[in-house]
């Protein structure tokens, strides 16, 4: 028994996980997207924990699950935060996700996430210009871009086999690289161009990345999360009118597709 | 005359002296929450104003009708500004709100709320878990919580009894202790379950309840609060479709509770 | 050919004109409307661009093709910030916006918003009661006025002289002084009260006239801005049910708005 879509089949093992578990995930993230991303979050049944000063950020790391790093707007509590937060984390042994926003823009954050690939996150995730500039190999012009991920797939290859984790790269077809599987690719066309008319969005993966990375390999949960927001970008496109109304049916969609995904794992069970 | 709903009919008088007054409400608030604490309490036709810094806050908030203090994010601002914003408030005469957001999660909060307490909070808000944070009787694993009300309630009569203020423990019960008046406990059973699938309900709830405390007694405020955002919570989730959608129909159904309570009231005054 | 509607037909070439370029705004925003401001510039076709710090804001500012100054919640980061950043954006031949929310209220950040002035903004935008504490001619009880566009028009006056700019005063009928044309006054009554129970609208505004500053004229900017944002507002409130859809629908109506503009702009370039 299967949902008819083979990357919804794919993913349905990992959504149900995770609504079964409800991971708490600890987001050190943008202000501009912590809302998107927190209410994503609970839509897909995740909790989220949101703090990023250095005082208290390695102390709530640690009765997390996992933790989302997400450059975003880069506070100066957040640039303070970020190194010891990641140490925490590592030091529990849990999953962490790099998602290096708008870094090639300023050298603070580029030199920032490069030290950051040292301490090998299980999963860096951002699109074809964030991934170039990772490696010093572009410029990028902020959160979008112009480049195509494929343009960035040797970087990303470069990069997860120095981090042994998973590398993906975001786009109209989003490519994922297993670094600890030398070849192993990935790439994923789902989705609506609607899911870059709202703030967020790409926060929002690396956040659910790491929710699924509790409950799978950090690849699979890549690829789990990649599908997740994508066919629920998908859904959302077909019933908004405009940006605004994509945002609410993005969440119900979040919502909507983890349930349908834990009924069918559930079946599987019994059959 | 009345709404045939019995807590609505208790909550309307001042949810109509609300609208009347149009309190402002100085709120250090979560990060993540503060959209939907502004948003929610422009809905219930209260006027937010939001600033943290120990240089502007204090400030601030002496031309504003309350105060409410949430923890959620404390970034480093909030941290510095907190103890001299409360202090200002007091000096005014304003009534506060703590809502003590995911302490027992870090010391750092947790040794602050604590300290906040003796500054005679008029009410203090929160789940199970962080009012027994409070009193050094729990642990708490963040904002949400697996404790029942009624297992703090005596954390709430002991932190009521030292105050001389109100305590509100939210949960699918809600448990509100009046420290003016010994043994006066009122119990709610309102709301819905998807009230927990949106971010910042719980410090929304804080903040209205500040705005209520402008117009009344801060037991009767803690009250009102709780009804209208309940009563608000069941209206939204019999028209969503998911927590996107929840999150808009609640926003709209507080400006309506409102609405009809004022009309009720005002006939109240005809009658 | 034309859409019947005077006002629309005067902003829509510069509508048009910013879907044609998505111009890069950089925002230096207040936390509580950094969502709507990011969104409604994504709405309109604009690729916003939000970080705050001393350490990156100039860098970033410098790859933008315009800066909207917010003072909002005044973080540390951004009372650090701003100054350098307005400095590297003028450099930059940039064209910048000064939205001096709430000043008035904390001497902080009146004293910052009247150095500001100095730094000679493109567009000054703010409600009655801003302008008048800009020239330190009234209180200002924050970001809400009771004071009418028409009793800050001399102030508005007088910083238009000073700064060779455009000073835009929102209200019920927004007035905007163009200093660079002495005696040239516009008056645009548009829009709908909806817009001050949503928080942000006037931070968009601001936002919105910087996005339009890079494709024409900082007085035609200020014009096109208002009536975008007030006809959106209009639609909204059209279909709205209360702030929470209103919100939802003023986001799908910016997009709509400016693809309407950009239709008749690209018919009148057949014709």
């Amino acid at each position: 028994m299967n949902s008819g879509d083979p990357d919804l089949n794919r993913a349905a093992p990992i959504i149900a996980a995770v609504r079964q578990r409800a991971p708490m995930v600890h987001c050190v993230s943008a202000t501009v997207s912590m809302s998107i991303v927190a209410d994503g979050l609970l839509a897909a049944g995740v909790r989220p924990m949101m703090t990023e000063t250095a005082q208290e950020a390695p102390v709530v790391t640690s009765v997390a699950d996992a933790l989302s790093v997400n450059f975003g707007t880069l506070s100066t509590d957040a640039m303070d935060g970020i190194p010891q937060t990641v140490k925490a984390a590592r030091k529990a042994g849990h999953p962490w996700v790099l998602d290096p926003t708008a870094i090639g823009v300023a050298p603070i954050r580029t030199a920032m996430a490069r030290d950051l690939v040292a301490s090998a996150p299980s999963v860096v995730r951002g699109n074809a210009s964030e991934i170039l500039a990772l490696l010093g190999a572009g410029g990028g012009r902020g959160a979008d871009t112009s480049d195509s991920p494929d343009t960035a797939r040797r970087a990303a290859e470069e990069i997860a086999a120095r981090t042994h984790g998973t590398v993906a790269v975001s786009g109209a077809v989003d490519l994922l690289v297993d670094g600890s599987s030398p070849g192993h690719v990935v790439r994923i066309q789902r989705g609506d161009p609607m899911l870059t008319r709202v703030t967020g969005t790409g926060c929002l993966l690396g956040a659910l990345t790491a929710a699924c990375a509790v409950v799978s390999h950090p690849f699979d949960a890549a690829v789990a999360a990649t599908i997740w927001l994508n066919v629920a970008g998908e859904r959302a496109a077909a019933r908004a009118t405009g940006p605004g109304s994509f945002r609410v049916e993005l969440l119900d969609a979040l919502d909507h597709v983890g349930s349908e995904a834990q009924t069918l794992a559930e079946r599987g069970q019994d059959s």
